[in-house]
């Protein structure tokens, strides 16, 4: 079984609907291609109890990693690091590696003449602020450092919600933890498009492919276009295949295997199918 | 207060990074706009077993509503029903409402010509195969039916995950409830760009326009566009105002005074602000 992540994306902008959380999108998509499982992503509110409560829940899942996004900024609704603490039952402190990055930050801003002088004022030393026995995060593109530590063999890291810097540390300092962990299993998918044949009719087709080959994963996805009738109008169906494999070449096999097998099921039941892309991972 | 939602989506293709999650997304933005706040949204595996121990936690948070989306399709990985009597301990069973609505979905379909004949297989049957006491909820778009069910107090409807189905269902069953559980609470938002300020400079000023303001929630967002550097560089902070008010005299008063105070503090700090859009109700 592959190793198993949880997300935990905090932002009321996501909760109101005014924020569409491609982060989540994002880490989602790199996560699995290295070989990682997203068993679950959670959206909470700015709220520092909620945080708590959320972390605890989830830590008793037991995941091997939590990634949250958001919330590790300089004004009062970035309460992350807070809401982390509570839920550890840690202590907040100013974090001398975490402070230094800080400081380097207005530096070079200082240098680059775009602030006239550095004040290490409240709303800047709380990025600094982190629970107790936490690893700060260097962050390449911003000011806020993320954090990372350990609670009971699960890894929690703490991304800011800025996509550029969210992406920038979890490349940085999360992939080569997760490629470790992973070690050589990778994620495979490929799909094919099947016209003239509805869903409910596909159903049993699909179970008996997946019945002949135990380690591909199918689901087909209708989506409705112009047409607004899913069934018996013009939908457009998409059939996903995925596997988990140690290598390319065994899971293009599966994957191959299985295609071929469901294509030839979809036009002996009067469907047509095309290609849509090769199999491969994802980039 | 408000009364409280949780959305739970359900689907494989949203936690390998397939799909992008905008049901929650445009579920969250309708809701909070009839005046019910969404406290938390979930995203969970095709996974019977995960979909009722999802459901039961959420179930213990005891929101007023929530609210699923997707596997209400006839495939094998359609699992939310199955998911939902299991997190409710009922029964299964097919249920004589919703097979009728199949039914007259496949003799319109007869009619128009798009099938041969009317035939029941198992996998349409399934999507009329429902927990016990539940109701169904018409589809006015596709074939599979949504469900409602009341749980110790808690309003629980299921939704199809393909877009126009979802977005049908919720305007024709869901909003009409919703609207009457908010009363005349409603939603009201505004936001102004605020430039040539450090996100961390502005942390003390939005603390200060909140303590005098109350009712008005005051968030900043930074997006970066062309330069990669959050602070220092030149990134565009979004200063969001909200407040939850009964009618939209009132929340404008609120939102004009506290955007009009905060932009006067920017401005004495160096800073410039300028307007956006105005006050009012999201469309």
């Amino acid at each position: 079984m592959t190793a198993q992540m949880e997300i935990l994306c905090i932002g009321n902008e996501l909760l109101i609907g005014k924020t569409l959380n491609t982060n989540a999108h994002w880490l989602a998509k790199r996560t699995t291609i290295l070989g990682i499982t997203v068993k679950r992503i959670t959206v909470i509110s700015d709220d520092t109890k909620e945080i708590a409560r959320a972390l605890q829940e989830t830590l008793q899942r037991k995941p091997r990693f939590i990634i949250t996004t958001g919330g590790l900024g300089p004004t009062f609704d970035d309460k992350t690091l807070e809401g982390i603490a509570k839920g550890l039952n840690r202590k907040l402190e100013v974090n001398p590696k975490a402070l230094k990055m800080v400081k380097e930050k207005y530096e070079t801003y200082l240098k680059q003449g775009k602030i006239g002088k550095i004040e290490l004022t409240p709303a800047r030393v709380k990025m600094a602020t982190l629970p107790k026995n936490t690893e700060p995060l260097h962050n390449p593109v911003g000011t806020a450092p993320g954090m990372m530590t350990d609670f009971k063999g699960t890894l929690i890291a703490a991304l800011p919600g800025v996509p550029p810097e969210m992406e920038a540390i979890f490349d940085e300092s999360l992939v080569p933890i997760l490629k470790r962990e992973a070690g050589k299993q990778a994620f495979f998918e490929s799909s094919i498009y099947a016209d003239r044949i509805m869903e409910s009719n596909l159903a049993p087709l699909i179970d008996q492919a997946m019945r002949d080959n135990p380690h591909v994963y199918i689901k087909s996805h209708v989506y409705v276009k112009t047409d607004p009738q899913t069934e018996g109008g013009k939908p457009h169906i998409e059939l996903h295949f995925s596997t988990t494999a140690e290598n390319r070449k065994t899971a293009e096999k599966r994957l191959n295997k299985t295609t071929a097998q469901l294509s030839e099921l979809v036009q002996k039941n009067g469907g047509k199918t095309r290609a849509v892309e090769k199999a491969g991972k994802q980039e």
